[in-house]
């Protein structure tokens, strides 16, 4: 069954190890000449010098007549000089200066006579309005120093410069291998136990985006020999290869053994969470990286590992990230044993940068694609504690951040809407959404760590939703409630309801498995409330405890047979075509702090609550009552 | 000649009417679908909706076996649980789970018995190691809103869910127009009068930054029916048009005309300096901009009125400059009629972020090259005086200012091959060098705006070279004299020396052209000196008065018969095969103040100074002495 141990280096031993490994086997940059007008963004790879001068004449700077200074001198307000039309040449901007003038006099001062002579009432100064010989650039002077990246202002100096070709640092091509039996090209009906290569996808966006070309190489099956003869041909046309899959030490795991037969492993484990089991390998001067499978692994080795090689072979200046620090929403556990990188979306509220972890599966790429910064956990400390202040490596552009709208609270799928009609009508606002439950977006306006929490908490003794518990918990008030929408509630059950579920009491039935939402949720709230009402032992429902996090999960494992039944809105229900036995209606409000109200983010917000366009997206998506969304339903 | 009167319209109101006619005609972008493999950097045009679950069935999230978690229950450290072959299926990561299982132990955690079974020392909890259908992405869910830049984390988020297609925002393209009966294509020998068109590979290279597409069309002559049939053929191929050159109100400038009569120009003239003569003009939804010739006036009149237009298209966010406070090294003059923009050049010096004005020509593309920073000065501004708190916008990333080794003082060729090496040797280190002569360099070593400072001053009392003056504007030292080169100045004179020169007598024979370096300069010092030892009335040399920057400039009108003689270095007259009188050798050294002599970057300069690579790139050059280069002469 193979399993081997894997090591855990540090990853800047690993780092550092692997470049001198490469270094000390002659890994370099290559470099072409390419044509000046292809070369912005590229990267010079020699000091690149003026073969002329810029202008290479004495050129007229100016419409108007050139002549020779001297013939002016005395010329002034009362005292004009007249001169005959021999005496100067008409020119226009970027005409050679006649032989015999040392300057030119602009159109707007001449003043013409019948007979063709020209009056000026002001003396010329010798060499005025003439752009001299090499007043750009002098021919032999350095244009561009090398590794230095191609503005398009140098493409103009260069060509200036009588440069057409310029020698730059090659695109160094990274071949990316996918391997496995159970990989499938991208398509939109996968059978079950087929996974769906994308990874290659993601790889050859980042390393394009750090100034490499790519291969991707067809799927190749897990057959040693089979991977070894791929990764042969992809070690002679490329410069350095990516194998993905196969670096953990299952049983079908050769890459291992496929590097260390074609070329060498330097080592197998780094102590990295995700992303441990790399493998780093070469030939000769060429890296090897083995990658895990996972796409969060692979992303995270790809840009620790393999992003500090692809710049030496670009030749550009490893990039400063932009770290900055944050106030944590909620805790975060690593292991000692391990350095963790934990993505986070983040956005500044109350002028403290907010940061709140996402899901740490590492197969879960949209973690990944939401994050907007990550959390480097050092080895050997045990994580963080909520609303301990953290240092957190940017994603996204601090500005951006600034005009970041952040929701905590309940989910709903009516908020990807939201933050969709935001962006289509105030392109510069972004909206940061956090699935938390009622009760989490209630405690994340407490703390000041959101500008927005969407609720729907039925107060048990009085019927109502959302005043009770906002008076309770926000006793000195400080908060608005902006009236959302109505929504119905109610179980979602498989199209044709096989198991005969009417009321909560039949989910106590035998041979009924439930799926239920996390605690602190509205949903579970009002379910919780439902089975006690009902007087049903909770402990009786099978699956009680399994819970998930946003009505389109529940709805999403009913419909695949996971579960027979789970409480949401019928929003969710009519996506999955699900059958509904609606329970009540319930007020979904958004929690708004006092001090939020002012923000421009949130002012627009409240424009696309009360637009048309949200109650036709409202209307599409089904199941929810509008009224006035948008308006204060009460001021505490 | 046709000279007509340009509106002076401020920039704000030129940018806001010109964007609110283009929408009021319709100006909209377009969409496309390309394939998500392709779409890295590219903007959606709708919300993406997942088509499928991701992961889409329930698939082991370990290498292991799968079972029912119940019948692991009580299992111990203890108590282990024995499982026949029976009772479980061996998986590997991604397998689905077979049917009747909620778990999956772990490889590791499995002993297997001689006779297969399984043994357990630890109990499964329900749906542990399990990636549930949906755990990433919920089919129907939002992967994507609107207009937002697909990463490559997303493409991966978007084959996961079944998307394979996704419409994106069209890249808007922008047709280019050179015209001007002087303008030839980029060659390496134009004939005097020829203007080399490197403006549309300028234009094209900042608008495919922007993230549009370009069509360069062949160079027009100027003759308006040829300049209307093009321009509209390029509008009705393209988004929108730059017309360039002919913007001014000179004799052959037929651009205004020919817009209005293809569309309609809404302006003609905008307050800023330069691209004053621009022309906002449009066909229905189409913008055409008429641009000025000169390339500064051309990159600042597209940066701030087609960029807006380019962004909108692109269905970008206007992209937030960063702007920072600097220090001013020179003074400014500007008018109050226009808003102006001035290139500057930067680096940080004692944690003051000094910025020196470079050359205003619009003529200077080598200006906008060089430049790290914008200063815009506001209409109705007179300018800034030096050492003023000014707010400039970065063109560089701030933390490559912070790792910039700046330079300001004499010129010296060897400068440029110092940057070079530099950059060759330690990627992360920037030079930026500005040219104001030694006194200017000691000036700005006492104001702390450099790291360095070439100087070569002649004390005449002593005959001995810079100790004297340093000694006299420090004199409570805290400085440093690093030995550069001893350098061969002399009279250079074109080939053959025809004028026959021999002394600096020579210089006031009759029909002999000087040309002179500028004031404050070290070897314009020596040359005032010079003459002044041997009585010589500067006022009798014809063009004593002409000034040049560096020794370069002034080998270049020499070398071009626009000068009979000038004082320079040997290095000089050398590249461009001048003959030469040698006078003396100086010694030209490096001023480092102590409060940067623990930078790093100054630390890496005197590296390369002592490098043998330095040594033979001086060799190369010509006239340098070479003993000790990168030592410490003199601690003051």
């Amino acid at each position: 069954m193979g399993f081997e141990y894997l090591t855990t280096v540090p990853l800047e031993k690993a780092k550092k190890d692997y470049m001198d490994l490469l270094l000390s086997n002659g890994m370099c940059h290559k470099t072409e000449k390419i044509s000046v007008m292809e070369a912005c963004g590229r990267v010079t790879a020699h000091a690149v010098y003026a073969h002329i001068c810029a202008p290479h004449y004495h050129a007229s700077a100016m419409d108007g007549i050139a002549l020779d200074a001297k013939i002016t001198f005395g010329a002034g307000e009362t005292t004009p000089v007249t001169l005959t039309p021999d005496m100067f040449t008409v020119v226009d901007t970027g005409d050679p200066l006649p032989s015999g003038c040392d300057a030119v006099v602009m159109i707007e001062d001449v003043i013409y006579n019948e007979d063709g002579s020209a009056k000026l009432y002001k003396a010329a100064a010798p060499w005025q309005h003439i752009r001299q010989i090499g007043e750009d650039i002098c021919a032999g002077e350095m244009i561009l120093p090398s590794f230095t990246e191609i503005s398009p202002s140098a493409i103009g100096a260069m060509i200036a410069g009588g440069v057409l070709e310029v020698e730059v640092v090659k695109k160094p091509i990274i071949g990316i291998i996918p391997t496995g039996d159970e990989i499938v090209p991208p398509c939109t009906d996968p059978k079950e136990g087929d996974i769906l290569e994308f990874n290659s996808s993601i790889f050859s966006a980042m390393l394009k985006n750090w100034g490499a070309e790519t291969i991707t190489f067809p799927i190749v099956k897990d057959k040693l020999e089979l991977i070894k003869a791929t990764l042969a041909e992809a070690v002679e046309k490329c410069d350095a290869v990516i194998l993905n899959a196969g670096s953990s030490a299952g049983r079908e795991d050769y890459s291992r053994q496929a590097i260390s037969e074609i070329g060498q492993v330097l080592l197998h484990g780094i102590a990295i969470k995700p992303g441990k089991p790399a493998i780093l390998g070469c030939k000769g001067e060429k890296p090897i990286l083995g990658v895990p499978g996972y796409p969060v692994s692979g992303i995270i080795v790809i840009e620790q590992l393999l992003k500090p090689i692809v710049q030496h072979l670009c030749c550009t200046d490893a990039e400063k990230s932009e770290y900055e620090t944050a106030t944590l929403s909620k805790s975060v556990v690593s292991t000692l044993k391990y350095q963790e990188f934990v993505r986070v979306r983040m956005g500044y509220v109350n002028s403290k940068l907010i940061a709140s972890p996402l899901s740490r599966g590492s197969g879960v790429v949209s973690s990944f694609m939401k994050a907007d910064g990550i959390l480097e956990v050092p080895q050997g400390t045990e994580g963080y504690d909520a609303g301990e202040q953290v240092t957190v490596k940017l994603l996204r552009p601090k500005a951006e951040l600034q005009n970041t709208l952040v929701a905590i609270g309940s989910h709903d799928p009516l908020l990807d809407e939201v933050s969709d009609l935001l962006k289509r009508t105030f392109p510069d606002v972004y909206m940061s959404s956090s699935h938390v439950g009622s009760m989490g977006g209630i405690m994340a306006v407490r703390r000041g760590e959101t500008h927005a929490a969407g609720v729907h908490l039925l107060d048990e003794a009085t019927g109502t939703y959302n005043t009770a518990f906002i008076k309770k918990y926000f006793p000195n008030g400080g908060v608005r409630l902006v009236e959302c929408v109505q929504r119905s509630q109610g179980l979602m059950l498989p199209k044709g309801n096989p198991k005969g579920i009417h009321t909560i009491e039949d989910l106590a039935k035998d041979g009924v498995s439930y799926v239920n939402r996390q605690k602190g949720s509205g949903t579970r709230i009002l379910c919780d409330y439902l089975c006690k009402k009902a007087g049903l032992d909770t402990s009786k429902i099978y699956g009680y405890d399994r819970e998930e996090f946003t009505h389109t999960s529940v709805a999403t494992l009913i419909a695949a047979g996971s579960a027979d039944a789970g409480m949401g809105i019928y929003s969710a229900a009519k996506l999955y075509d699900l059958d509904f036995v609606h329970i009540c209606d319930e007020q979904y409000d958004l929690l708004i702090p006092d001090s939020a109200w002012e923000l421009d983010a949130v002012q627009k917000l409240l424009e696309v609550l009360k637009s048309d366009a949200f109650k036709s997206k409202l209307l599409e998506l089904g199941g929810y009552g509008v009224h006035n969304p948008g308006t204060v339903r009460e001021h505490f």
